[in-house]
């Protein structure tokens, strides 16, 4: 099946917001057996909306839009739409009371420009919409299928996993998707491939190879009638590559670096401190930005990344610091790890530090044991600390969750 | 003037990169003076990119396109141009020089696959990319213009300001256009119209007004023959918008809170040492992805933004910190950036902290005095972080360039 996506809003085409809709609508599409072939934008005129959707229908069988289903007169693609299928809006009473009832909930009075958001046309059925004032329109016509989204990307993530994605699957025949994600780090994309060739260029379950800034990714994509089917499908393959890559995996589906970490230490009761000489911070703003940290991150030691050793600012914070300049690399790393969870009272301490040969090194030190690894290859400028935070915080979750540390 | 923004490649329609370009063009054609009504995407099928290109000849008077000028048969464009317009690519003796130059310089010997990239035909002349292997094209026919660029958002920079930019403001008459753009701290959106009122509205120098992560900005456009008439003509704005603002306008065009901050510290030669208890190394990270901090930031104390008081923290690092728990808000703040001077031995100190009732305080101290602030309204979680940041570093650059200190 062809897809095609068209994004509407005068702000798209005055360069004032980048459209990340149309790549969501894309990678979700595919999952779904329909392959989109082209995207368009136009602003909020009717005209040029009426001659994107019907050159749409024209050559693609499932069309995607977002935007333009607000409550103004600017909003114009329910219009359009109805214009180009020469049908009328009319107000749906179960729409309108689902929407009185939204604005009954904010405690304000609906205003009246909002009733164009209880309309449908004879040919369309109503996407819900959990997050937002306009309900989604699904139009069935001329063999096609029209699915009008807003704008807001939160809104559409929603409607497309609890509505749109289900019931496109099931139409197109796809059944249910089901994908896992195991992430990497550590081994190269070409590495991976070697060890994995036999399990790549199948059709279902479909193995994807996606290399990231938190290591390589793979993407397990299986579909089946229902969701159990298209898991079992799936789970060899998952098996398999856990089998073959062992360690070098560290996380699944929408775990981060950082809230491996803290989901580790959270369900053990143990709290973290850090010294930092190489990220400027960013690992704390990793870890910070995440979900459950308030239990476990105590703090952080940084120095600016370039104006040299933490050892000079511990050894305010420790005498256990005074020894660090002495030591080299990973040795650093740990008599710096050491001396922020002595310096910030915490269970775990972790360091990233880099040594004056542009090497990046990190520590992990408990009462258990401790952990250390580092990299000597020199990260392009503008992503190195990024890199190197990614790289302790999964050097520390891999070395919990072996007990080491 | 029409214009239309054509991106081109496989990876854009399988959602696996999002296409900034297109608004990175919009937003430049507008300075212009060309009107961008529509974006497309298309993958690299020849017949597809043809037909994009046809239908953008049909309505628009200024067409760019990005991607597919690589050396690859998968790259279409050049060859979907001469396609439409019925002439015949042929290698273009100066172009090749150039290309065989850069992979001398590269110490590589040139791909056979790489001379269709110094092609032209013959109603393009080439537009220079210094940073790539791929020129772009300029292509007049039909009176209308096609600029061909490559994908790479960097490459497309630089062309367009030293190349696509000034020519395309000659064609269209614009002249050329001269913006600066003033960043205010601390006022609204609505507050600024109110007090600008007069000079919003006019075509030249036009007058906009954006809410952006660290503050309200102003953009003065200003289009003349040549650079110096439109920078006269923006000038008297900009001092009377000076004028009527004043201190709370806190930077000019690229500056950004943390290089402001940079600046005016690296320029009296003075270091900055930071204690964060609001914003999870936040505010470190910004100052350390900024060009110059090597010598300014000498680091921070960081505790976890929900693991209570920096004070607990600090008092392993200065016996100053020992009284901080028993202070609030702006003078808590003023204790903790005192501290962490004197701890991580800096010339001036700066904290952020959040008080329980989840008031935001930045404090800021040197020799010279001290200078505090801060912000009771709750900021939504997701940007809260990022918010008080950059309240701190606006503050300190404020408090520096008044000489408080």
């Amino acid at each position: 099946l062809n897809g095609e996506v068209i994004s509407i809003g005068h702000e798209l085409l005055m360069g004032e917001i980048v459209d990340t809709n149309s790549s969501f609508f894309a990678q979700r599409l595919a999952e779904t057996g329909v392959t989109v072939r082209w995207f368009s934008s136009v602003g909020d005129d009717l005209s040029h909306i009426c001659e994107a959707i019907e050159r749409a229908l024209s050559r693609s069988d499932v069309i995607v839009t977002s935007g333009g289903l607000g409550p103004t007169s600017d909003d114009l693609t329910r219009e359009a739409v109805a214009r180009v299928l020469h049908e009328e809006m009319r107000v749906d009473a179960g729409l309108l009371a689902w929407l009185e009832g939204v604005f009954r909930q904010r405690g304000i009075a609906m205003p009246s420009t909002n009733i164009k958001q209880a309309t449908l046309i004879p040919s369309a059925t109503s996407v819900p919409n959990p997050t937002g004032t306009a309900p989604g329109w699904w139009v069935t016509s001329r063999g096609r299928h029209i699915i009008l989204t807003p704008g807001p990307p939160r809104e559409i993530t929603r409607m497309w996993e609890e509505t749109i994605g289900p019931r496109l699957a099931q139409i197109t025949g796809t059944g249910v998707v089901y994908t896992r994600t195991l992430k990497t780090y550590g081994m190269t994309e070409g590495g991976i491939d070697e060890v994995l060739a036999d399990l790549f260029g199948k059709e279902n379950p479909y193995l994807g190879i996606y290399a990231r800034p938190d290591g390589i990714h793979l993407r397990i994509i299986a579909k089946a009638p229902t969701r159990p089917e298209a898991a079992r499908l799936a789970e060899p393959v998952e098996r398999e590559i856990a089998a073959r890559l062992g360690t070098a995996i560290w996380g699944t589906d929408a775990e981060t670096p950082a809230s491996r970490v803290i989901a580790l230490l959270s369900a053990q009761g143990r709290t973290l401190a850090m010294a930092d000489s190489a990220t400027g911070g960013n690992t704390a703003a990793l870890l910070a930005a995440t979900e459950g940290h308030g239990k476990v991150f105590k703090g952080a030691l940084v120095t600016g990344p370039e104006s040299g050793s933490l050892g000079a600012v511990l050894a305010a914070a420790s005498a256990a610091a005074r020894v660090v300049q002495a030591l080299d690399g990973e040795h650093q790393a740990l008599a710096l790890a050491d001396a922020a969870r002595e310096g910030l009272g915490a269970d775990v301490g972790l360091s990233v530090t880099r040594t004056p040969d542009g090497g990046v090194y990190f520590g992990a030190v408990s009462d258990k044991g401790s952990h250390s690894g580092g990299e000597t290859r020199r990260w392009p400028r503008d992503i190195a600390m990024n890199r190197a935070a990614v790289m302790a915080l999964i050097g520390l979750a891999g070395a919990v969750s072996r007990g080491e540390v």
